[in-house]
């Protein structure tokens, strides 16, 4: 599948490199390709340049947020949540029309330290955003309550033996993520129902980064027992 | 122990009923014992009369909320969210003072029907409005993140394999929470860490919602796989 992924970080870039091997076409987008691409010290958390990332992904082509949503029969949010709503203005109402949009951000605000607030929570959230900005995308939250390391690699945390939810309005885009999410090793999938949900997996983040300091890794989920 | 139960509904009971079989000495609170036992009917969902469980409990003494916080050496906030502050308020900070306060309340908000969203979230909880109103008390959240069947029975769901959460400011009070966790079957306890913390396992009721409402059952929990 023809996929777009907005978002050149960790999560982006982790996204782009496992649908790749899964076989997708990938166009990663970003706000300005030459100037990403004219960076090449790695970034604070010491991650090599997206340049040096290419490099290694010969597959997957950098472009600006505008192509890689046109170039997309489904489009993958990986921006970091502050930068969500300009990111998916940027991409285009018209190049998201009708296609699946996977959100996988989360709208932490870091502006008075760690541990972040969410900036938008409770009665709306940042899924339900996007929604409202594209109404004729197909919007499906999903992957945002897992760090990067685990989104793409389940079996990486207690042998994959943990959940994940989707949530979203449509039913067959909703049914579209689910088959990626099963091709990546994801086994035990609770779909929560509409959009609205993504209140509660976007305010789980709360106290998900509590978690990831107590254990002193990112690398855990949890698994809905019943 | 000598332990103090505010609230008289299903999560208060089973609170009370399930700490005096371990063989400590209760006193469950309410605002107006006369007029809590007047009521002879059962509830709107079902639930016998306060007077009908306490033939059941006789070990069990109804008192005000000041009587029930002065009797314990421990006191549980098992009242509904919306009206836990002018419980504690009720309770008295004297009665209150130095003592384990373990509130085990979400602040639920109903008023546009369900699901419900937060009175407080975010920035702030229950917890430390709570930790705010009564500053001698040594305040400890946990078991907010479950449904009242499996709080007093862990092994009801899963044979038990699932996490709980402790959060406060105070180490020995923790101390003395865990160890009635674990007199109550609770295997897997997590301490979060200081009292804002409350604010993660609070925010978490709004995914706990909706899977109550998808797997058509409160009794389930999540495992913290890692």
């Amino acid at each position: 599948m023809k996929i777009g992924v907005l978002g050149t970080g960790a999560v982006g870039r982790a996204m782009a490199g496992a649908l790749t091997a899964l076989g997708h076409d990938i166009v990663l987008g970003t706000r300005d390709p030459q100037r990403t691409l004219a960076r090449t010290a790695p970034d604070r958390r010491g991650q090599p340049s997206v340049a040096e990332w290419l490099k290694e992904h010969p597959a997957v082509r950098l472009a600006t947020f505008s192509e890689a949503a046109r170039h997309g029969e489904m489009v993958v949010n990986a921006t970091s949540g502050d930068g969500t709503l300009d990111a998916v203005e940027s991409a285009g109402e018209a190049n998201l029309a009708g296609k699946v949009l996977l959100d996988i951000a989360n709208p932490l605000d870091f502006s008075q330290g760690f541990p972040p607030s969410l900036s938008v929570c409770n009665t709306d959230s940042l899924a339900e955003q996007i929604q409202r900005a594209v109404p004729q995308a197909r919007v499906v939250k999903s992957l945002n309550t897992v760090n990067t390391s685990v989104m793409v690699d389940p079996a990486a945390v207690g042998g994959g033996d943990h959940t994940i939810f989707v949530c979203g309005n449509d039913a067959e885009a909703k049914g579209t993520v689910v088959g990626l999410l099963r091709d990546i090793g994801w086994r035990d999938i609770i779909d929560l129902g509409d959009l609205s949900n993504a209140r509660g997996t976007e305010m789980y983040l709360s106290i998900w980064v509590r978690l990831m300091s107590t254990l002193g890794t990112p690398k855990f989920n949890v698994k809905v027992v019943r």
